[in-house]
């Protein structure tokens, strides 16, 4: 499910949007004088994905969406409802999203329903409400800690009669035969981690969070075929202002129930953003050739990394360059994510007093290849999971003093001495942000 | 709030989406032989606005919306957040729809916050959420039968503790102290009444769903001046498929918790679609070049209703073309109404089984002067709100043996004598329907 989070600091985000109207070629040093100037604080805390502008803005006439006054005057769009699919899904968005599960290798989707929605956010609350027992009793929703911070949220906002918070998988002990709903992000956010799911007992239902499975984040094993999984179109070509999320639902029922509550709640969804979104997709794959492995124009070989080669952060600059030119957008992104990683776990390195929890980005974690690119890799979690080693500490309030706003671990389900920062920011903003992590002080 | 309905008739609607395609000009008449072939039932269940495609489609230029593929990057939008709006919203579509009210003079919004949303159907969601006790309580919800027949589906299907659905105002009687929600439509949806709320003492709330107090339906009398009022664009300008509401609030804490509510469920809206609905809405105004009355252009004068007059309904299509040329929205589409209504009127005026209930459409009903024409009419509801005056009949049933698809009286709280027919189709579907309804038998 994607993320925004709170927006804790308006000044920075008024700030923010200021930079960010002068964020092209040579201003990025007035984009990042603003960054450094007062207020001081930056905004790691939600992962608003706006580090895909780098992409796009490269590529902007590759997708074009002209819009005229006489579009959209119906409720209907043209869908595939006579194939089970719902109603207020464009067969176009349909058809590209299913392409793109195709190409990337990451999901299975023949046949499967896929339901749109506002954002997965929505998706979410429809699979519980399709996935409710409507035996008069509330079914329990549980995710291992650390699990998303916005589940609880979402689950108790309209303290529905149908289902409930029940906190962390691992602490939990359903009833002789009680149903429940066990949310697995994978890979998870905040931490990165692949997951299978406790999957305890045969009354659980398994619902997929995959925002994150994208060669972007993460070498991309296999294709998924699970029974509910949910996607985002914010954290796979970065549009979070289209509000584009999906499911690929196996069972039928599930999926009709999963339509009737988009349907229920907003009608469906704006057709502009469905048109942009399937256009976009669409891009993306176009940008391959059709092909999937494109080595010939991009050095994508296994390197052993050596921080002390003066050569390294060239040579990653060199192979995002290329990529972005030869508009190969996840070699682009995952070599972007890459570069990042590499840069902040060289400014905690010699840091004792904190540790990356993300373990599955050490260097010394073994690579798996990828599906997709045929190249062997590490995962590049869209966040940084920090962990302050001193007993009893608030690392969010830690971070803070030192200029950086990150999320409590707690709103995690897990202790204060954790925090969130994400990753997907501005390359300026990011810069900045390892800046202030070399110097991190306890 | 805004109307789409079950489609409880698949293939028509299926030869309906072929039949639109090929709207245009000439073509009519192909719409027209697809329409009247097989399946023969004319689906007026739900109120989709396609009537407004031949305004836009002669004006489809004048507004062209062009995206590119580095635009909504972001979960972010330029809003007006520091004046204390929502952070999801564009300041631009902000300040469209403060201009639309003033410039129709339907709702006061100054000093008030709005609140964008999925569609009104959202935010009416999000005024229950706003305005539910916190006590532990659930807070009932009431609407004066007929009242419109979602409310009741939209309260219950997530069986939410904070409110319910506490079925007709007018035998609601509140416990001592209780506090409650009165959703008053006015005009109303079924019958096109003007609505004051029953007010039943000073727990209550009125959340106003002003979904077609515009000038297209009624004359405008004041401008509303409420602390809940709803607004949907598919009942304005008829972008339904853009899938934009509106709340105009007057407490700023309401506000904020709708906010919240929308953030909540689906982390704002479409910036797309935010940026078109300014864009369309500007454009209505544009149309009347700044100023409100253009009697010099259009023939608007008051004048007897005489069916027996040939001319009658030729002078209304040469008033409809006038204003269409003029770019006169309103204008246009009252007219359109008034039309449609004199030949509903007509088709029944000898039936004695059937009545319309509609009677402030009736030709006997006084006009009122229309403050933003400046001219005097009557009302042209969106909705036919038929009556069977055979007891114990279920006219919904009756009109489908007539080829017609209307919505059950029982799902806006009344008996099954009644039933809804929309008045919002393409002209040539509502020319059938008049047809049909002038053969009407019990």
């Amino acid at each position: 499910m994607a993320d925004v989070g709170s927006k804790q600091n308006f000044d920075w985000q008024k700030l923010y949007v200021k930079a960010t109207d002068k964020i092209m070629g040579d201003e990025d040093c007035a984009f990042r004088s603003l960054l450094t100037a007062a207020p001081p604080l930056l905004n790691c805390d939600h992962g608003d994905p706006t580090m895909f502008e780098a992409y796009w803005n490269a590529h902007k006439d590759d997708h074009v969406k002209v819009g005229y006054a006489n579009d959209t005057l119906s409720y209907f769009v043209k869908s595939k409802e006579q194939e089970g699919c719902p109603w207020f899904v464009s067969a176009l968005l349909d058809d590209a999203i299913r392409e793109l599960h195709s190409f990337v290798g990451n999901a299975v989707t023949g046949d499967r329903a896929i339901v749109v929605g506002n954002g997965s956010t929505q998706l979410f609350q429809a699979a519980l409400y399709a996935l409710a027992t409507r035996d008069g009793t509330s079914t329990p929703v549980v995710s291992e800690a650390p699990f998303y911070s916005a589940y609880r949220e979402i689950i108790d906002y309209l303290q529905s009669k149908l289902f409930h918070w029940a906190g962390d998988s691992k602490t939990f002990h359903p009833k002789a035969n009680e149903t429940f709903i066990e949310m697995v992000t994978t890979p998870n956010n905040p931490c990165g981690t692949m997951r299978e799911g406790l999957g305890l007992g045969d009354k659980g239902t398994i619902v997929h969070d995959l925002a994150y499975y994208w060669p972007t984040y993460v070498p991309i094993i296999s294709s998924f075929d699970s029974d509910v999984m949910l996607f985002t179109l914010s954290k796979c070509t970065g549009h979070a202002g289209l509000r584009i999320g999906w499911a690929v639902v196996k069972n039928p029922a599930v999926a009709k129930k999963m339509a009737e509550f988009v349907a229920l709640n907003t009608i469906g969804l704006a057709q502009d953003a469905q048109s942009r979104a399937a256009g976009l997709i669409r891009t993306v794959i176009r940008g391959y050739g059709g092909k999937r492995r494109q080595d010939h124009c991009i050095a994508d070989d296994n390197f052993e990394i050596s921080l002390s080669d003066p050569k390294y952060l060239l040579a990653h600059e060199i192979r995002i360059t290329e990529a972005l030119l030869a508009k190969k957008f996840f070699h682009w992104s995952r070599q972007v994510m890459e570069s990042r990683w590499v840069k902040v776990r060289s400014a905690l390195a010699g840091n004792k007093n904190f540790s990356l929890q993300n373990n599955v980005a050490s260097a010394t974690h073994t690579f798996s290849t990828c599906t997709f690119s045929g190249t062997s890799h590490s995962t590049y979690p869209a966040f940084i999971w920090l962990k302050c080693e001193k007993e009893g500490t608030d690392c969010q309030m830690i971070l803070k003093r030192n200029g950086i706003l990150g999320r409590n671990g707690a709103l995690f389900g897990v202790s204060t001495q954790y925090a969130r920062l994400s990753l997907l920011d501005h390359e300026p903003a990011v810069d900045l942000l390892v800046e202030r992590l070399t110097t991190l002080e306890c």
